[in-house]
């Protein structure tokens, strides 16, 4: 499943006035696809110069982050982490008054809830999101955006929202949801990048290219979701059925890879980390299990 | 792309006798593969009793390895490594000349060579292979099979073994090669996988059951093939040009993902592994780099 990436180009029945705080690699990324579905669009960055691109394709640059503020009734933030957001966000409270904040900067579940409270101590309209796709998905039908938080202005501008991707989706009124699944799903994201990388480094040690491996990889990717279907009925159940591979056979795969890898002197730390957890899973008996038993380490007494 | 699981039905104009060695969960779904593309199939396990499904199908159970081994001139070995592997083997050099030996199992290709090695001593024609998809795949249009090693064997018996998976693939004359292959891509799988199953334990703690999280999950592994196509770039031509995220904002994640998992006492032995990757890259002056740029510390000095 390939992303596709064709943004909206069609002008909206309504179009929304949009404020972006932000124009990182993502903040862009939201303006354009405001501006693409017609939203007129103002933007702001701390440091200067950033976003020609997005002014070029019709996007205002305000002179500073009020000004900004005060030119729509929906406002969205989006910086490198909420210590950032909340530095920008509270001088700006008596503007932002009677509008919609939406804080798409991604952080944990304990700062959306903590920029939440600060939100309603204010009586501002607050919802905290995150970003699920890279850049260059935002704004297409594939694009998948978690809000949580002011179900009523979630209501009220879903339809402006779903620029940014055509799955907007809604979790609940805990403003730490949409953090909550942003954690989880960069955790299992990680996991993969970490060990992308790492496999590209295996790879040329052994004399094979990116080039040659990357075709391979997408097996690799096509057999993940089937996997995390079983695995999230193992770990809801707490019962570990071997389903066609058990946990002693992959950890022997694990250490393979290690084994070889520290054969080229390459770096093995994540790896390392989760031998650590199968050899206790081991230890503890579930060998035979499925590879998923993992959980009951990673969570233990819990 | 989730992998299609329907199996060949038809009856091949040539049916060639096989072997299987190994009744595990592997070895089982190999034989189940063999049978149902129409071809005799011999079967035999260290431990008696394995296996009564795939002789059920029409597989043939042999008294001992030996017997198995000289019912065939096709020879499928896959244990669960080559510790074992080679226990079996080495007795059967007699019983194994004149015929072709393709070892599926997995292992590092340094054990694959000395396999070989041994294979070249004793004049036996040896393939070393991987199956690279889970036992549900197996003989299926999209399932993944590596060989390497004796090219004339391969020719010799390429259409047989396409009864495993459709993309049966030949990589070269060293044995070692399929392994290296395996080794790089299940370095990428099992990252993914110890995510995967840490993101449900993240999940849990935050309140969000297995079956709620699974479904987005699939976003995440859909995005991971554009991704191996940058990296190969990347890592080939070792410039690591942000192309839409940069690696300190990533590591700023991978620090807020490790944040929430401490704070929910969750086991954070593989994220704890990868982060001390990201500082170092970030301490050597990556940050405003691609992800893909932590390469230049795993291989540091390669
Ligand atoms: N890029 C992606 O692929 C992606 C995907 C999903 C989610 N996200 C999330 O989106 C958010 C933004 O990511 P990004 O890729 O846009 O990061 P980025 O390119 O590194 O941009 C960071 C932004 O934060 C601003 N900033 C940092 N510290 C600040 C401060 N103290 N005060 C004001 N502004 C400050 C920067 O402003 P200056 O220009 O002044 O430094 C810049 O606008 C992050 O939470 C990230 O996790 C990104
Ligand atoms: N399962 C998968 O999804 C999968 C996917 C790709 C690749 N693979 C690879 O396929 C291979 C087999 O995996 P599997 O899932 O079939 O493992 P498994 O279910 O654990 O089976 C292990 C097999 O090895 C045999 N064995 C172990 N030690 C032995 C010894 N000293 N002498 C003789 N036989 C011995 C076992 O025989 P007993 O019954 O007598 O113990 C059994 O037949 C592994 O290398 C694995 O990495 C598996």
């Amino acid at each position: 499943m390939v992303p596709m990436t064709q943004p909206h180009t069609t002008t909206p029945s309504t179009s929304t006035p949009v404020t972006v705080l932000g124009l990182g690699d993502m903040g862009r990324s939201l303006a354009r696809a405001f501006v693409a579905a017609g939203h007129p669009t103002t933007v702001w960055n701390r440091s200067p110069g950033k976003g020609e691109d997005v002014v070029a394709l019709g996007a205002v640059r305000a002179a500073s982050a009020e000004e900004a503020v005060r030119a729509s009734g929906l406002v969205v933030v989006c910086l490198v982490d909420y210590d950032a957001s909340d530095a920008v966000l509270e001088p700006l409270v008596g503007a932002l008054e009677g509008r919609v904040l939406v804080n798409l900067t991604s952080d944990t579940p304990a700062r959306s809830r903590q920029t939440a409270a600060w939100a309603a101590k204010h009586s501002l309209a607050y919802l905290d999101g995150a970003v699920m796709v890279p850049v260059d998905v935002v704004g297409s039908a594939d694009a998948l955006v978690f809000h949580s938080g002011d179900r009523a202005a979630y209501a009220a501008h879903e339809d402006t929202l779903k620029a940014l991707g055509e799955p907007a989706t809604y979790l609940g009124e805990d403003h730490g949801l949409a953090a909550a699944y942003d954690m989880a799903m960069l955790d299992f994201f990680y996991g993969a990048m970490g060990g992308l990388v790492h496999a590209f480094a295996l790879a040329r040690a052994e004399g094979i290219d990116g080039a040659s491996l990357a075709p391979y990889l997408n097996t690799i990717a096509g057999i993940l979701p089937p996997i995390a279907e079983l695995t999230a009925v193992d770990v809801d159940t707490r019962t570990y059925a071997n389903d066609g591979g058990n946990l002693a056979m992959m950890a022997a795969s694990v250490e393979h890879i290690l084994h070889t890898a520290k054969g080229h002197r390459l770096d093995v730390s994540q790896l390392a980390g989760l031998k650590s957890v199968t050899d206790r899973a081991i230890a503890e008996g579930h060998g035979a299990s499925s590879w998923s038993s993992i959980i009951e380490v990673i969570a233990a007494g819990r």
